[in-house]
């Protein structure tokens, strides 16, 4: 298995990503293999700094970088030879199984849409994350971001998407899922939602757990997949890292709320797409760096964009 | 002053009801009568066991009471003397400044818009609420559960009447006016988000402070007014509260999660109406209720109801 890591991008690169590189070896076999993407001399300088054997890695040299401020699609099409158009198209001739950056987020839905592409049959790609629950089980939630206007059919999707995640990532027997609503109620909600709430009642296959409200979030009795518009999702997950911020801010400690931090958690696979791709927080340090690797790594080995081929 | 109270309704009604009345006390002045609205015979003996002399109080009687699973508006349609009937017709007819329930959510709205009615210009009345913020401020947050499918003008609107909210009940000089989203940037949500960035931006009057993103609740630099519609609102408010769920449960201790109790807050009142209406959670006993009265005393004292009449 191969899994290429842009080392351009992120606010701390390209140095954290190269140690929380070093730092993911840890906990990959010898059949895994991280392919470090960007300025090779840098890489080269930074691990001999880090007293690290660069043979442990394989390193493909990226001339440009696409920088946070880009323009996502200008600096996808023109910037060639940067490290974020290099892993795509490494995923694309199948030199890579996975692919993974901190950098312009951006950018990386450009290749994922028009270097990769949508899965045949996937209305829209979408972001998937991981959240917590005090049970120490964890759920998936999508769309976090990529939809903020969703239509029925696309949420009845993402009921379908978070399933495959939920087997095929985390390894979860028979998921269930469940629609984040303002009410337990079926005639709760918005319009949307409530179409919503009929398509998935009625989908075979869909192990379907009905309306989940806000204070559902989190507990034991959240199902194994939430969905949601990606306003929503987007604005749940930022609370719960803003709560996370508060909790550190006051030096409470607790093991739920530690599991709330983004840096264990790593990053969010683009789910719906030909290839297996995770996408960082901009203001990963090494310990999130690290973590999105073996995230990219448990999407590998779920096969998860297969998965969804075959079942879409 | 004369706050109404409903004892009858909410989980825990009437004895819950009568207790946090009696609490209620100690913050009231002579000018603040609390009526209770009820099951006469219940309340004096009620009362009597709790050793209260009842001409603290005034008295109301109602022989019917609305039960949490009755259908809102043939409930308050036909049961004419229930303690939420007779509340409304109190406020209606100026012998109540403000009437608050912690009984059936959907017949206090039914009673808010049909008994004394929507104030003209007011698109749709919503349900705010105070959140905290860890510098110690609060701030005002609308919609929570009123109108899932808001228009851009409505979105507006929640901004005027959260300023008025902020300025009259919570006393806050100026108060500005954040639009939840899932970016700063302009060109970010929905397309109904979009829309309404355009008119607040333009707004004149509104002290529009551009978007917050959901990692930029509950901080000092939290604006002094959120607006949402009413479905993320909602989610936003039950996220808050399951969070402060998973704190106590984990024993934690913190002043500013303890803020995040419901029962520190009391009561959400409906703006937008002709009159000062608080609801109060289902699950309110004894400290809640008696916090849902001192809400209702604030939205009294800023003289909500009539400050939205003259701006709108």
């Amino acid at each position: 298995m191969r899994i290429g890591v842009d080392v351009m991008g992120g606010d701390f690169a390209p140095d954290a990503i190269i140690e929380g590189a070093v730092d993911s070896l840890q906990l990959l076999s010898g059949e895994e293999r991280v392919v470090l993407i960007g300025d090779e001399n840098h890489i080269s300088g930074k691990l001999g700094e880090m007293k690290v054997n660069p043979v442990l890695f394989d390193i493909v040299h990226a001339p440009e970088v696409i920088l946070m401020s880009d323009s996502p699609a200008k600096a996808f099409a023109q910037k060639k030879r940067s490290s974020i158009a290099i892993g795509y198209g490494m995923l694309k001739n199948g030199s890579l199984d996975g692919f993974c950056s901190a950098g312009n987020t951006g950018a990386m839905m450009v290749g994922a849409s028009y270097s990769v592409n949508v899965i045949p049959g996937v209305f829209r790609p979408a972001l998937a994350t991981v959240i917590p629950r005090i049970d120490n089980h964890d759920s998936v939630l999508l769309d976090v971001g990529l939809n903020p206007d969703c239509k029925p059919d696309v949420l009845l999707q993402y009921g379908i998407l978070g399933t495959l995640f939920a087997k095929y990532v985390l390894g979860i027997e028979n998921p269930d899922v469940g629609l984040l609503n303002i009410g337990e109620e079926e005639t709760k909600g918005t319009a949307t939602v409530k179409a919503a709430y009929e398509l998935m009642k009625e989908h075979p296959g869909l192990n379907f757990a009905g309306n989940v409200e806000g204070h559902g979030l989190f507990l034991k009795s959240m199902p194994d997949v939430i969905v949601c518009d990606g306003f929503v999702g987007n604005i749940v997950l930022k609370q719960a890292e803003v709560f996370h911020h508060i909790y550190k801010l006051r030096n409470l400690k607790d093991s739920f709320f530690d599991r709330l931090d983004f840096e264990n958690i790593g990053g969010t696979p683009i789910v719906g797409i030909n290839a297996n791709v995770v996408i960082g927080h901009g203001i990963s340090r090494r310990k999130a760096i690290m973590n999105m690797i073996h995230q990219t790594k448990a999407v590998v080995h779920g096969n998860l964009a297969q998965r969804i081929k075959e079942a879409i």
